[in-house]
């Protein structure tokens, strides 16, 4: 049986698309000890006017960080901004959700330039490492809090201290064969390929200090990056997705699961 | 029974350790009609002292080029060069060897930071994607040219036309957990992994024209980077990774091989 999320939870990305749909359900899901940060790039601008009506529905419940992956300071003063908020609760879960895609789809070899190579990972991946790194202290410390969680060992969960970094499909090598002619996408698939890895490093080296990190495909959902194609609704995606963090625990942890919890391979 | 690999052969990262000695016994076991184009980043200077030597040996059967696989116009030039050359006769092996490792062995996360994510990316992973790009044409020539490999159909092999990307166990994200605790390596072991993708990718989009694309592990070899611990001296690491290269065919393009031709996990 799966408990609900809670505690301190950032998401990154989440001025549309799934990173909207996880804060909204998060607000909604959470119990009042629960707060929501809920990173995008430009707060303050029309492309975020959603998350700010969101927030506005949850007084007191969701922060609006300014978060750029792609730029190192940018990082720095969400974990600033964060830090002296949150105190010595920590950070429960951190949820690396911010992607880019580019170029263009099907995004063809002949389309696809060394800027595109390099954008794509400097979002995808260098954001991710480095925002977990920076985040860490604030991990450590709900993983070590004394709670009913620690209480239970080195049983690791996202109510205790957790990474989700969001993958896909398309980040499966071995899966490539058989969504390549669809999309090739060289950068996405590569980036993401290197996420995954991300992911099996930081569960290894974070084992000790019981912080579980867990890569997740959302499934193929109808947003702007998926196409108004795509079979699963964002709002689908999002209650499979935020049932399986529910119930992850230490088998768990360096793998990659889709939405619905099945193992995909590498 | 395999036969021997011959053709035009370009190479990259030759100035020493595998790259010098793939070119070194490239020269000694292909026939006079072999060529050999040994890439590196400063042909002139003290650290490609052994290359040049090499190729003064091997008169007319060496070519080096300049190569910087992490500059775009470098890459421009090298394919220019190797064009005005090679002629009507195509490219029939490219070995993506070039690779770079920072920061310094063990690699910490603390250790590591965004520049080295970025510069490891560019060389290891961009690089070989746009050398590979950029060469397609003359691999193209080789794989359609009237020759007894063409006679074969759609049999693809290292003599007709062929794509190797030098990987590393290290790339493997299934056996991250075995290696991960000698040496972290995020940029190292995160660029291969997306490197193998690239390897993946590059099969699907190319085994319409016959250009087989396969990544090799060399094992963990006495190199600069290997480090003097390393079971296994380059000689015997390049002897097996060429066999596995000679006896390669369509099954094996897209997979990723040690060099005793043995699969391994992505």
């Amino acid at each position: 049986m799966s408990e609900r999320l809670k505690g301190n939870i950032l998401v990154t990305g989440t001025n549309r698309g799934i990173g909207l749909e996880l804060v909204k359900q998060l607000a909604e899901k959470t119990g009042e000890e629960s707060h929501i940060y809920a990173c995008c790039r430009e707060p303050e601008g029309v492309r975020a006017e959603a998350l700010r009506d969101l927030a506005t529905q949850y007084p007191g419940k969701i922060t609006i960080i300014k978060l750029d992956t792609s730029d190192e300071d940018s990082i720095s003063g969400a974990v600033r901004a964060v830090s002296k908020q949150i105190g010595a609760a920590g950070l429960n879960l951190l949820i690396n959700n911010a992607a880019i895609n580019k170029p263009a789809l099907p995004g063809s070899l002949a389309a696809t330039g060394k800027k595109d190579m390099m954008e794509v990972y400097e979002t995808n991946v260098a954001g991710p490492f480095l925002l977990v790194k920076m985040f860490l202290p604030l991990l450590q410390r709900a993983a070590e809090r004394d709670t009913p969680e620690k209480d239970k060992g080195d049983k690791m969960s996202c109510r205790r201290s957790a990474i989700i970094n969001i993958s896909t499909l398309i980040s499966s090598i071995e899966k490539c064969p058989e969504t390549f002619h669809m999309a090739q996408m060289y950068p996405y698939r590569t980036s993401k390929a290197a996420l995954n890895m991300l992911t099996r490093c930081q569960a290894e080296e974070f084992k000790t200090h019981n912080i579980l990190v867990t890569s997740i495909h959302p499934g193929w959902v109808r947003t702007e990056m998926g196409g108004e194609e795509a079979p699963l609704t964002t709002q689908d995606s999002v209650v499979g997705m935020l049932s399986v963090m529910s119930s992850l625990s230490n088998k768990d942890s360096g793998m990659l699961l889709d939405w619905q919890g099945n193992m995909i391979p590498w």
